[in-house]
C-alpha cells in the first residue's frame, strides 16, 4: 500500500483501524498527508465490513480517477502552449451535477477540476457515468484545502473568479481568455465567504424570467461555453 | 372523469380495460383524442395492480402539472406583448434532464415546452424536484404529433430550429430575439430526420475539447442563455 500511495495517487481514502499503531502506519500517515487522501479511523466493525481478508487494520480505497498535484497541471498546460482554464467545486454535493461539469469542461477545453478532499460529491462509477466518461480526459486536482489551491494559482498567474448569483458584472463581460479558474458553489449555499474573498472578481449569469438560479451544472455550462467562445473569438463583449 | 378531461387537462394517461364497451367509453376515448391523453388498453390485472377500489374498467393517471394546447399558449404569448421563445422536447428522455431544461427555460423567459404524448420522459415527481419547481411556472404542451406541433408554430409566424452536432452555423449566430421554438434532441440519437427537414434552420455549440457533446440538459441551458442574452442586448454576434 506504501508503493501504491507514493507511485500513483490512485488511492481515494485510508481507513485505520482506531487503535492502530507501529512504524508502517506513522508512514503511511505522513504520505497520506502529502498526497492530500482523506484518511479516518474507524472500529475493527468497520473494516471487516469491506473485506473478509486480512486487512491488517489498514483499508485503502482505489481511486476511479487518477489525481494530479495542482502545480503539475499548471506546468503541463503551460508547458502545452495552452492559457489555463480550470474549474473548482466549491462544495458541489451532487455526483450527476459533477459529472456533467466535467463533460462541459472537456468540451470547452478547460484543462482540471479542483476539489476539496472533504465536502463534494465522490467521484464514484455514478459520476463517471454522468460524465460520459469525460473525467477520465481531464486532470483532476484533489486539494486538502481550497484557499491554499487559489494562493497556488495566484502565483502561477491564474485569477480566480465566482459565479455568485447577485453579483453586479455578467459573465459575459468577463475576461475568460485569460489565464483562469472558475468556482461554482454548493447547490444550496453557493460559494464559502472566505473563497469569495479571496477571488479577483465575481460574475453573475444573467436571469430575465421569474426564477432565482439554474442547476448547477447548467450554469457551470454556460460559464465554460462564454469562456471558450472568447476563446475563440478572441472578443469580450461591452455591457 | 369526463368531467375532469373536459375541465382541465389534468389527466396524464388512460388505462382501460382491453374488452371494454359502452357509450361513456366512446366518449372518453373521442376526448382523449381531442386532449392528446395518451390511452392504453390493459388487461384487468394491469387496472388491479392500481387500486382496490371498483374501478369498472376505467383508470385515468392524475397529472402533476396542467397541460395548455399549443396555440393557446402562442395567444397567451403575443396577447402579453412577448416574443414567442419555446423549447420542444424530441424524446429527451432522462426527467433529470427535463427537470433541468424547464428550470433554464422559466429562468431565460421560455414560455412553454412542447413534448410528444409519447417517447418523453414522465413528468412526475422527480422530475417535478429536479425543475425546483420550474415546471409549475411554464406552459407545457403535449402534443399528438410534432409535425402537426411544427406546422402550428409556422403558422404563426414562429421560425424553427434544431440543435445538431454537426450544423455548420454556431448557437451564437442565430437570430433567436425573433419569435422562435428550439429542438432539443434524444440523449442518444439526437433529432428525428422528419423534423430536422421541417425545421427553418440548424446550429450547433462549438466543442473545441477532445469531446463529441454536452450533457443535453447543458446544451439546453447554453442554446436558452445565447437567446436571452440575444433578447437583452439586442445584438447577434457575426462569424
Amino acid at each position: 500500500m506504501i508503493e501504491a500511495i507514493q507511485n500513483g495517487r490512485g488511492i481515494d481514502k485510508i481507513f485505520l483501524y482506531k487503535n492502530i499503531t507501529g512504524e508502517n502506519i506513522s508512514v503511511i500517515r505522513q504520505l497520506a498527508r502529502e498526497h492530500n487522501i482523506p484518511l479516518q479511523m474507524v472500529p475493527s466493525e468497520k473494516l471487516n465490513s469491506f473485506t473478509k481478508a486480512n486487512h491488517q487494520g489498514v483499508i485503502a480505497i482505489a481511486a476511479l480517477v487518477q489525481y494530479t498535484d495542482l502545480q503539475q497541471v499548471i506546468d503541463y498546460t503551460v508547458g502545452e502552449g495552452k492559457s489555463p482554464l480550470l474549474v473548482m467545486l466549491d462544495g458541489v454535493t451532487d455526483v450527476r451535477n459533477i459529472g456533467a461539469i466535467a463533460r462541459s469542461a472537456v468540451c470547452c477545453g478547460a484543462q482540471a477540476l479542483i476539489i476539496p478532499d472533504k465536502g463534494v460529491g465522490a467521484l464514484n462509477e455514478e459520476t463517471m457515468k454522468s460524465s460520459a466518461g469525460a473525467l477520465e480526459q481531464i486532470y483532476i486536482s484533489r486539494v486538502k484545502s481550497l484557499a491554499q489551491a487559489v494562493d497556488t494559482l495566484h502565483l502561477n498567474g491564474i485569477k480566480v473568479y465566482t459565479a455568485e448569483m447577485d453579483a453586479a458584472t455578467k459573465v459575459y463581460n468577463m475576461n475568460f481568455e485569460e489565464p483562469c479558474c472558475i468556482i461554482m458553489g454548493n447547490e444550496e449555499k453557493g460559494i464559502q465567504h472566505f473563497l469569495s474573498k479571496a477571488a479577483d472578481g465575481h460574475f453573475s449569469i444573467p436571469i430575465t424570467g421569474d426564477f432565482d438560479s439554474f442547476n448547477v451544472s447548467v450554469a457551470a455550462g454556460i460559464i465554460l461555453y462564454e469562456a471558450m467562445k472568447k476563446r475563440i473569438t478572441g472578443k469580450t463583449e461591452e455591457q
